[in-house]
């Protein structure tokens, strides 16, 4: 049975008409299918209403005890619920859930070397059993990037991560499709050049790319963890901008990678 | 089969040392459950932190678009979540839901004569057939008090009105004790004295009672609303103390109203 997995980040979440538009073709996609979205400058936006101030290093959100409490207002709350929303009114069975929601997302606080990260959370499992059911219910599952640790600790999580997670766990019973969208229209050859999509890329043309050092080097953590995907029994990745989803899902836009 | 519906209210939900403790409580109740909580002072604390004036007429909050905005986040994501996540850590198998999610509960914009109310929404229905699948998941509901109009509009709702709705349309199918947690120790014939409890009321005491004037006015629209309840189907409706919830369930304390 074929599932969709769709990730969107900021560049939709942000922009009202952008994500009303997103919605309406995300409820005509066919077939089982779940959203996760990110989080947006929305959290950062009422941290600053607020006066908590937010610490960054290389770019992540460092998250103490007072973020964690937005992030999860915000992501949690506004976000999800809005598009939860959006998505009935389109006739669209959305159901909302955080990594707490029926325990569907069990994670652990990073442990890092140097680095607090705070109450962020690295993914230890997914309740499939759940997920599964809710699926066979005819729901549309909605993610947002919270987990928990279940000893009563929200942790936040990178939407990509869950994204990621959710469909190599359900790999095992459903043929997945995971995509990523992202502003550009898709694995670039040349950042500049919005045309120099490669339309398919499996694992061997990804390494001959990037031993010739032609893939854009912001890529390549995107790459390489499709790739992780694919190895963990994901059937595609597909990298694209949020607009195509339709074509994206049809192979007609986007990089499709898969393993061979 | 049995089914428990229990809501608390703003002096449990405000005050964390309490909320720990009636969760240990709530998650040692045996058989189906659902959580119904209300908001709190959290939202108007936030509201405030942000800017955002609060409006209120006769105890009422108004839910003007930003209002809607704060509670949506306060309600649905940070005590949900939060309530969600300490249940998970004491085993119980919580899942957090607004009415949005599933299309859980239907309303409509509540329409006033003279009150413009904003965006607060009057129950329509109740998606009976998605809680009886999840609760034949074995999950555990815990509701925030938010719904939505099925047109993509939010609408805060009244977590009583939220619990007496889910007790009317699940009372199809389960038998169905509805608790209100309430500051008092029940139902009280002297409003000044704790031990003036009256253990059990039914339609013909409540008549009686309230042609003496015996009974506490504050009383009143609670008790109207036990007995809309139990006219439509709900087995029993309970009134006391959080605290004492497996008492309370077992008839052992609080006021128990029955139809006869």
């Amino acid at each position: 049975m074929q599932l969709s997995i769709i990730k969107i980040g900021g560049n939709i979440i942000d922009d009202e008409v952008k994500l009303g538009a997103f919605l309406g073709i995300f409820a005509a996609v066919p077939g089982k299918k779940i959203l996760v979205h990110g989080g947006g400058k929305l959290a950062t936006k009422v941290a600053e209403g607020l006066g908590i101030k937010q610490k960054m290093i290389d770019g992540r959100r460092i998250t103490d005890a007072e973020t964690l409490r937005v992030v999860t207002m915000v992501y949690a709350g506004t976000i999800n619920k809005q598009v939860v929303a959006q998505l009935q009114a389109l006739g669209c069975p959305a159901m909302g859930l955080t990594g707490a929601d029926g325990n569907a997302i069990l994670s652990h606080q990073r442990v890092h070397a140097s680095i607090d990260y705070g109450f962020v959370g690295d993914v230890d499992s997914v309740n499939t059993s759940l997920l599964t059911s809710l699926l066979m219910l005819e729901k549309v599952l909605v993610f947002a990037p919270i987990t928990h640790d279940g000893k009563g600790q929200l942790l936040n999580t990178n939407a990509d991560t869950i994204a990621q997670e959710l469909a190599r766990a359900l790999s095992a019973s459903f043929d997945v499709s995971l995509v990523y969208s992202f502003e550009k229209r898709g694995v670039l050859l040349d950042a500049e050049d919005d045309s120099s999509v490669i339309g398919r890329i499996n694992a061997t043309d990804y390494a001959g790319l990037k031993a010739r050092q032609v893939i854009f080097a912001g890529m390549i953590p995107k790459l390489d963890n499709a790739f992780a995907a694919l190895r963990s029994g994901v059937k595609k990745v597909i990298i694209g901008r949020a607009e195509e989803l339709p074509q994206l899902l049809a192979g007609q836009a986007g990089t499709t990678i898969i393993h061979e």
